[in-house]
């Protein structure tokens, strides 16, 4: 089964896996092993323990070379967005680490498969594994390929609660009135409709942004409101 | 100024820092810029955002490395006892960065340069320049003859409960009756004595452990008790 997956990783990454047993480590749950006496290796804990620590460093570094004139604040909040249960569990699912995990009959039945928290922790132990197999830089690489492409691709604003923040900054010096204005509703198919919302400040527009709800729209109005702001 | 602390650091440390820049940058506080117009660098804080990332992965590392034996938990609490305000700020005022650290007045007014927090601000910006001056390698290489070495000499044991953590251990299972008795107490010289003390669990002794204080002496058998029961 993991010859498969070594296979995989390396048509569809070029990640090589030298070690086969350390990919098995860290796609094994403790329960499993208690139900089978013949494994005869580790459950992941080890390995999300170190690979929790190298998914903070990567990151971080990337960031501080890739953005050179933000402030730690802005650092931070993106590393927060990337760094955290719902990235990392669509990264394992991107993967397919979840079709691999061996766990426990009970969290089998329980649906520990698809719960993000374990996909989580499997996404830190493959990155520990990756990280003893192969070292540092080729994590670096691999992370650079499949995870920090998609800060440009926007994925993790989906993470960031962008219209908090864009009242927090308005409001720095005091009270301001923010309004979400309706502009535009167009129906694009029968049950598709597409949305226009302006935010404005004390009646000055700010931004516009457009989704398939309203509340799409005024999330999308307040990140391009709250990212020109930063900009300035 | 800078000069002095390149030169010490090589001097005792055989660390050799290139670009004196960054070691300035890692020791100069926003304020100081604002009140000296002339200072055309960085504050400390980008610095911080990395070193930070930096000392979670290289503890965590050599951790994995050095103990391949402990479980994730007995890792995890290790590290939190190494990565952490009073012993970061203990490695500043080691390399005397509390000297050399630039303030802004108020600051300066405030006591700041003998503050933990400042000093583990100090601390983490201070790797962060070193893992960009001298790399990864070089960063690991320092903090085993700086910072590892101090495990085996129980230098971060003072930052563990360990009364609370032999109680929680002692009564996973349901309650137990965990006593600390006096055995001895003898004077050392005028103003010094030394007390002995023995930890029971229901009246079977554990441990015993010795300190110029009472409570000290506690500490100690417990630690010693916590300590023998982990390895059995």
């Amino acid at each position: 089964m993991f010859k498969q997956l070594q296979q995989d990783l390396e048509a569809d990454h070029h990640i090589h896996f030298d070690n086969i047993k350390l990919l098995e480590e860290a796609l094994t749950q403790a329960n499993y092993i208690n139900e089978h006496p013949g494994y005869t290796g580790n459950d992941y804990q080890r390995l999300e323990f170190l690979g929790d620590a190298v998914m903070q460093q990567s990151t971080a570094v990337y960031l501080f070379k890739r953005f050179p004139n933000w402030d730690e604040g802005r650092l931070t909040e993106l590393r927060i967005s990337m760094v955290q249960t719902r990235a990392f569990a669509a990264l394992s699912r991107e993967l397919h680490l979840d079709r691999y995990v061996q766990l426990g009959r009970g969290e089998e039945l329980s649906g520990a498969r698809n719960r993000d928290s374990l996909l989580e922790d499997l996404w830190e132990a493959f990155i520990g594994a990756l990280f003893l197999d192969q070292g540092q830089e080729t994590v670096m690489q691999f992370l650079e390929d499949i995870m920090f492409v998609k800060i440009d691709e926007g994925f993790y604003d989906q993470f960031i609660d962008y219209k908090s923040k864009l009242q927090e900054y308005l409001q720095r010096d005091g009270s301001v009135k923010i309004t979400y204005n309706k502009l535009d509703e167009q129906a694009v198919s029968n049950n598709e409709q597409i949305f226009t919302v302006q935010v404005a400040v004390d009646n000055e527009p700010l931004a516009t942004g457009t989704g398939k709800s309203t509340k799409d729209a005024e999330k999308r109005a307040a990140r391009k409101a709250y990212q020109s702001l930063m900009n300035d």
